[in-house]
Order: structure tokens, then sequence, then C-alpha cells
């Protein structure tokens, strides 16, 4: 089964938004089995969405496209429904009552002529009742291909995907089965990897595809089958990678799961005992920020210290200026000193601490641009590395963060 | 001028990786006049590629395509290329004099047949030289169409485009003139304001096009105008904004502008010869990660002391016990508290506070989910209000650091 993708509306072709509901329709998608074909990003223009829909009739089995339901003048997606369907608009009472629900609850306003125009939608159409916002979704056929419409909010999109479109979607096809299992690899370039395992690549069945995924200092190998039997797929991904360790066992940290490595460092935490602490300078937070969007990071969060300024290293963490002085701002001795400081201060069992300069100008201290030093402390070890980033600002954010993530999650596992 | 962005690749299409590459293509192309017509994400797949090519081709001036350059077997890019070129791969030996310094420089491995394959592009191809990386860039023309090919790592991408795609297509396209201004307000829900302006807006003239881009309690208005003078588009998208306060102008808030909030914030910071901390429990180092990320923040920025735990809130920000038992934990007693202790730890002269219930479950507080307080404490003023967001965490971290940026900024604005 096989679907296209359609987004609508300027704000993505022109930049001003990133896409990301076709990621989260691309994901949900593959996992009960449909293959994204294309992903259409078109313009809120009637001759854009129906060439859309043209290039996407009886190419694809489903066409799911987001956007263009709101209740002004520029949404016309249901109008573009209605000539494509050679339909018309229809009164629903159902959603009228809903709306003016939804309005004396929140609104606080009189439901005007605009919002009155989104309880009309094209006669033919199944609806996708949305209980979240006043746009409908909207399922209909023609010919071989479904045509399933969803508002471009995207918390109204996603209710609406998990609530209506997957049950109806599973009701109506049948639909195969999809695996896909991601591994992660530290410290090898995606040619280096490439030729060691290149004998293992060639020898791949024809129903499982491998993806090279190279970032920032690691390079994640997908493995993709596609089959009827989601055990014996799996099975067969797991020999496949099973293979590999003999290969480039050094450089494997483990597999890309649903739950995010923050998380996996939080349940390791756990069963150590152990709460944890951060102390960021150069990463200004992010670390913190990183845990605590998870919902459960209580359980083993007890908080940050950033320390931006050099007066807060001294007073909050009680790092001396004389150690600042004599090693710099950022040295692997102001870092452990970081690291402790926010262990006294919050009563925290294990510390990461980070300070750096991350361009593009250098700060305070004499490090070149894009030295960063990392600092764990745990109630076994104190462990203190300096790395060399490079010349990006967002980069070397992004590397600090994955670095100190990583380190943090192969020292607490190595102390299992 | 007219142009597709096609962007290859699976991990797209399986939802594994956000487009953000299509997004900052979008964003270039229309800051120098070119109009997107559409964003085209497929499968690294020879027929897909073709296809795309095809779709494109003749209809549009210019093609921009991300993704497939890799040394492995996975990227096909240029020699689908070749296919629609009639073209053949040509060793470039520039090329593979740039691969081995650079493997000789960071990789300290020797080259490999796949990195030796980087060297070799369609031979009629305009090389587009990439400084950072073993990809190139390939510029190449059919018909009255070009078609610009650029490797998928962001970080290279980017460059080839500032420093190659833009400078070339000034020189090969006389380029029309584009103006975007985009209008926040917050307060109104969307039907509302388009109810309200509902006759500014069928008065707008057709070279000028509105949008509304809602979310999360703010309203966004984009007038794009297209034509050759950009002082004259200009002025008349002011003249066209400035006719909106007397109808709505209570909801305005001001323009999106280059520089986000939070250097505004921080603008505004400096001139009051002010610094800032903030005291961050349900936002989690979120607030300080914002500020931070943006290069010059240690102008304004002292730090943040992240509060998850209760413990912290009451050893590191001197919030008493008693406070905590008599009004709750997510109350403006604490929140004001919070702030207090951090303008005392850090020396900060204006610090923010947030304490709260995200949800998914009721934490340490009786206070219902979605419960937020945010304080504002400057030399002159002790501010704090208290929210109820709803019952998303997700959205309730956005909508609450969303607040309390707008907070901060209008307090601090409304000072000077």
């Amino acid at each position: 089964m096989r679907a296209d993708i359609i987004t609508i509306g300027d704000e993505i072709l022109i930049g001003q938004v990133v896409d990301t509901n076709a990621t989260y329709l691309g994901k949900i998608l593959n996992n009960i089995g449909v293959e994204v074909r294309q992903i259409h990003s078109i313009s809120d223009n009637k001759e854009a969405i129906l060439n859309a829909f043209t290039t996407a009739q009886d190419q694809v089995d489903l066409v799911v496209m987001t956007g263009g339901l709101g209740p002004t003048k520029d949404d016309i997606t249901k109008h573009t429904l209605c000539a494509y369907f050679d339909d018309t608009l229809t009164f629903f009472p159902d959603v009228m009552a809903h709306i003016e629900e939804l309005f004396r609850k929140y609104v606080k306003a009189p439901v005007n002529a605009l919002n009155r125009s989104q309880a009309m939608l094209p006669s033919s159409c199944t609806q996708l009742f949305n209980a979240h916002g006043t746009a409908m979704g909207m399922w209909m056929q023609k010919g071989e291909t479904v045509f399933v419409s969803l508002p471009g909010v995207p918390f109204e999109m996603k209710h609406l995907v998990q609530e209506k479109m997957i049950p109806l979607l599973k009701a109506t096809f049948s639909l195969p089965v999809r695996v896909h299992k991601t591994m992660m690899t530290y410290g090898l370039g995606e040619s280096i990897i490439a030729e060691k395992i290149s004998d293992w690549e060639s020898a791949l069945p024809q129903h499982i595809k491998l993806a090279y995924l190279p970032n920032l200092g690691r390079v994640r190998l997908r493995l993709s089958a596609k089959g009827t039997d989601a055990v014996q797929l799996n099975s067969e991904i797991k020999t496949l990678f099973d293979a590999l360790y003999p290969i480039i066992g050094a450089h494997i940290t483990g597999f890309e799961s649903e739950q995010p490595i923050e998380m996996q460092i939080g349940n390791t935490l756990v069963k150590h005992k152990w709460t944890l602490a951060t102390a960021e300078s150069c990463t200004g937070g992010k670390l913190a920020s990183i845990f605590t969007k998870n919902a459960g990071a209580s359980t083993f969060f007890k908080g940050s210290i950033v320390s931006y300024s050099n007066d807060v290293k001294r007073t909050v963490l009680g790092v001396s200026q004389d150690k600042i002085n004599r090693f710099s701002v950022v040295s692997e001795e102001v870092a452990l000193a970081m690291a402790k400081g926010v262990i006294r201060q919050t009563g925290a069992d294990v510390a990461i601490a980070t300070t750096g300069n991350f361009g593009p100008k250098k700060g305070d201290s004499d490090a070149e641009i894009g030295t960063v030093v990392i600092a764990i402390i745990t109630p076994n070890i104190n462990y203190v590395e300096t790395f060399c980033f490079g010349k990006h600002r967002e980069r070397n954010l992004h590397k600090t963060t994955n670095k100190a993530l990583e380190l943090l999650h192969n020292k607490l596992v190595s102390e299992l």
C-alpha cells in the first residue's frame, strides 16, 4: 500500500515554518505498513492542489493532506475538494453545534459567519470529527484512491490521525508489515563503515534495505524490511545486525529506541538509585531542557545551575577565582570544580558539567573556538575530557550535548 | 522566476528526520526573489528522482535538490543526473586532491575506493566546490531549466548555497523582488481577526497577499508582495499594516523580525544596563537555552538555576518550606520567591521565574495540570501572573516559554 502526503501552505514554501506535519505523518504511516511514495508541499492555490491530486490519483492508494481548512479566505482546501470530486458544500448541524460549544467554553465571543462556514463540508465526505478544534477532517474516495484532508494545526492533526484516520485505514485496507531498526555507531566515517561492511551489505536479501544516516560524529545504520510477518522480519533484522558486531563492534553503541538517550540515562540512574544535576556554561541550559522535556524526569533530575557568567561559576558553584586564573575558564580543572559545585548545591549523586567556547568570537578564555570540556562525576568516578569541535556555534552546541549524553550514558551503563 | 525544491532520502519519507533543508532553501530562495512552486520529498530511487526532474522540466526555471551524494551504495543522485542529462561520470583531479587533504587532516585513515568515487562527477556539470566536505555540488542545465544538486548534510548544503549557488543565480538570472512582513498579534482567534479586518483584506491590491498563521495563543499576519522595487513594496506594506492599528491595535505586539524575541529582550536589557537570570522549575532550562543559543547572550545573561526538585528551590533559591507548604509549590508566592532567590544568587538585575504543572500527571502540587505561574522582577517592578494552559505537556512548555518571553519583552519595553 502506497501513500502521498500533501502539505498545503505558502508558509512552508517560503521557509517560515518547518514542515513537522509531514515528518509525523511519514512516521505514523510507516509504522502501520504504508509506504510513503512522496511528500508534496504546495501553495494554498487551487491549481497546485488539483495538480497534486491528479499526480496522486491511481498512482497511490492513499493521499493524506494537511492544511488550508481554517475559516479565512486563504483556506481553500474544501473548495478544491469539491471541485475535484464534483461535489458541493453542505451544512453539517452536528459540526455547527460543536463549534458553538467550543466558542461558549473557550472563546467567549459570538460565532461569526467565518466560523459558521467551517460547518460546511463536501456532501459526500465521511466526516472525521475533530473534538479539539473547529476544522473537521474529511475522508473521500475517487477510483481506488482514498483522500484524507486534515487540519494543519499539529495538535489537532495528530488527534485526528490517532483517533480517526488510523482506525479507518485499518478497517478499510489490508496493511502489509514493515519493520525498521536503526543501529547507532560512533567514531567511524560513513565511507569507512561502508568499506568494512561491504560484503555484509552485498549479501542483504532483496526485501531488506540498508541506509546510512551520518550526522556530527555518529553514523546510524537503518535496516528496513518489508513482508507479512513482523516477528520473522524482526528476527531477520536481528540476525543481520548481530553479524556486524565482529566487524565494527567497538563502534556500535546500541540501537535507536523509542526511548531517547536521555530517558535511557534516566532509567539507568533510577537503577543505581542516583539523582542527576547539570552545571552548564557553554550548553547554557540545553542539557537540563533535554532531560526535563520528558514526563517523568523528576524521578531522577534535581536541577541545573547554568553558570553563563564567571560570577555565577564563583558565587553559586564555588569555583575559585584562583582556579579560573591558573587554568582558564575552559579547563578540565574548572569543569570538575563546576560538577562538584552543583553536587554540593543540589545534593545530586551524579553531575555533568560543560565549559567551552562555541564561537563565533573568543570569550572570557584563551581557548580556541570549538574547545569544549565535559566533566562527569558519579559516586565512583571523576571523569573529564577535552574536545575540539570546530568553528560553528550551532553545531558545537549539538556536538557537545550529543557527546555529553553519550559519555554519561556509557559511564552509567559501565558502572551497573 | 520559479523553483522546485527536491529533497531526496527515505529517512524523510519514513519520518526519521525533519526536512529542515527544504525550510532553509525555501527561505533563502524567497529572500532573493525566487518563488518556490513546490517542495518534493522523494525516495533514494532512480525512477522517483527522474520523475521529479520531468515534473519540473520547463515548468520552473530552477530545480534545487539535496541529498544522495554520499559515498555509499544508497546514494544515487549523480548516476541519475547522468541518466537524465545523457552524460557520464568523469574523474575530477582537483576534487580528489581536496578529498585526500580532508582525510589527512581529519580522518587519519587512507582514502578508500568509495571516497575516490566522490571525485567522479558528470562531465558537463559546473562544479560547486564544497570546501567543508567530500560531496561536491553540481550545476547543470537542460532546456531553460537549471538543476542544482547539493549534499544533504545541512552544514555543507548551507555553505554551498551561500558561497556558490546564490552568486551563480544572481549572475545567471535577473531576479524579481519579493517582500514579506509578518505582524504578531496575541489574544484574538483567527476568525475574529478575519471578521474585524474583512474590509481591509478585501481591499488588498492584487500583488499583495495575506496569510493567517495561528499558533498557541497568537496569530501572525503575513503580507507578501511581488514587484520590481523593494523600497516601494516595503512602503506599501507599511501603509497597509498601519491601517490595522485602529482596528486591532490592542492585540498587535509588533513584527516578526530577523532578530528573535529573546535577542530583542537582550538589546532592551543592554539599553537599561541590566543583566538577566532565570529561575526555572517547569520550563526546566528551556528559557536559559533559548537565550544562550544566540551568540552575544553573555552581554546580558548571567545564568539560570533550574530548580526541578523542591530541594533545589529550598537550598539554592532559598524558598522557605513554610511558603511551599502554605501556598503550594505552584503559586505566585513561590514564583516571586524563586525570582528573588536567583537575583540574590547570581547578582542579576532582572529575573524571570516559572513554576507549574505541565502534566501528564499531577506532580508535587495540587495545582491542576496546565497551571503555570510566571514571575518577573526588575529593579522597578515585581510582576506575577497565573495561567491555565491545558493538558498537553509539550504544548504547555511552548506556551509557557512564549508567554514568559512576551511578558518580559513587554515589561522591559514599557519601562524604557
